[in-house]
């Protein structure tokens, strides 16, 4: 059971992790470090974190686990700030939305703890972000999906299953590169879909009218467009591989209904809605996964 | 205030308004007519209904308030079929989602009751149709937007907006065309949008993994993708125009991130991520309505 956990980053990801091992008896300290001070000491206050500390040889050197929760843009030169910090003993996973940087990232930055460093993806998104929004019950019941390297010491990676088992989450596992595709499908396209229309009815002139009687359907369809901007940006740049073919083949489809609507294929249209209906029906139900 | 109200189609819309008048006391009786027997058996055995009807004289003639909540492509026929059977006192109503299409029936296949049909559009969806899912407290705190002719009779407006206001719902003005353009856009294609991207994915050989990790994201994104195929048919169809110019605008927007995307435009990507963050989270606390 590791006792000095260090969170780098205590928004809500991080923050979350924290009150969560706290509560499940899994950290005997838990350390923050991050870009903002604000931040960190809003933690301390909200008693997210037992101490404030600093990307050094005394946060780091003695750490039996250590989370990166930041946005994944800034995960290469963060790892890169602790590599000459880490004792060989420090167990590491992140919480990064996109896994093949990561691991890009790692093997760059820690060559000599990729043995130690076990990828990591809680599926656990909400609109609010920040040490405010942590919640200790934020990962109980979800998914979180390890992605480990071939170099990875079997008790790195139970460590790291264990610690977020801790947190209530069901483990995954999964190779990085289809983490990458299945999750630019179901995750990060519908994210740039949402951000894209709100972002596009936020430019007409007359737009309190359209928002005006914007009802329940278009509230659901764009909460994630409240998501957070700097790290969506992140995860899109990221994974803009398996982005771009995401997005790519929703255009041929979107092209496809554009093209019926068009010609007035009323049972064109018709298909595909049944369809969908029918698989997010199935869905919802439990009856696909 | 109207006695004997007839509901022509009585699903989740029609069911709904139904319930609510009669909560209210706003009707006498209810009668109930359709194109399937199973349904208005259902809604008689459910209270929604006191009595199945025909399109009749017998049903028609001495009604006071008709609705015609059935999907909006079939109105012209449903309107062509009552017009020999009703009343000059009777006033008319609908629950379409599109405006334009019914006023243009209206004026085709009732011009002699031009006078006494007000149409309205309930902003009430749900992803459940049928009487099954009917409600009596569907339209409370609702917005319903009347779209009167010009040739209405004030008392015609009067009784309609009175019935809706019964239901619990607030009730709005608006121009049959500028209703069409707005519901086009935030309502008509965030369903062609959710629609499409559950289709897309479920043409996925490996479906299953794909949805097995899809979260509360796509949860949200996708509930309007269980919504009712035909009606979603008409509501497209009918409001074809409206829809394909929102969706052909949608499609440059989409474009425009695919090419800052492309290009790893991470500052681009981010400016409209925040945008749209900025705008839904403004419309959300009632700021921007």
């Amino acid at each position: 059971m590791p006792g000095k956990v260090v969170v780098c980053g205590v928004g809500l990801i991080g923050g979350s992790f924290a009150l969560a091992l706290k509560r499940a008896g899994f950290a005997s300290q838990v350390v923050g470090i991050g870009r903002s001070r604000a931040t960190l000491e809003e933690a301390l206050r909200l008693g997210i974190i037992d101490r404030v500390g600093a990307c050094d040889g005394a946060t780091l050197g003695d750490a039996d686990l250590v989370l990166l929760a930041t946005p994944v843009g800034q995960m290469p030169a963060l790892m890169q700030a602790m590599a000459p910090h880490l004792g060989p003993q420090v167990v590491l996973t992140d919480g990064g939305s996109t896994k093949g940087d990561v691991v890009a990232a790692v093997y760059r930055h820690l060559p000599g703890h990729r043995a130690r460093f076990v990828p990591a993806h809680p599926i656990a998104g909400a609109e609010n972000s920040g040490a405010a929004a942590a919640r200790a019950d934020l990962y109980a019941e979800r998914k979180v999906v390890l992605t480990p390297l071939p170099e990875n010491d079997a008790d790195a990676v139970e460590r790291v299953r264990a610690a977020w088992a801790a947190c209530g989450a069901s483990v995954h596992e999964m190779a990085p590169s289809r983490h990458d595709q299945v999750f630019a499908a179901v995750s990060h396209l519908p994210h740039l879909l949402s951000f894209a229309l709100v972002h596009d009815l936020a430019q007409r002139e007359n737009r309190e009218e359209f928002f005006r009687f914007a009802a329940s359907g278009f509230r659901d369809f764009t909460r994630i467009a409240a998501s957070h901007p700097e790290m969506w940006r992140d995860i899109c740049i990221a994974n803009k591989s398996a982005l771009l073919g995401e997005l790519e083949q929703y255009q041929r489809q979107l092209e496809e209904l554009r093209q019926a609507l068009l010609a007035g294929d009323a049972p064109a249209l018709e298909a595909v809605f049944a369809e969908a209906r029918t698989v997010r029906r199935a869905w919802a139900e439990g009856k696909l996964d």
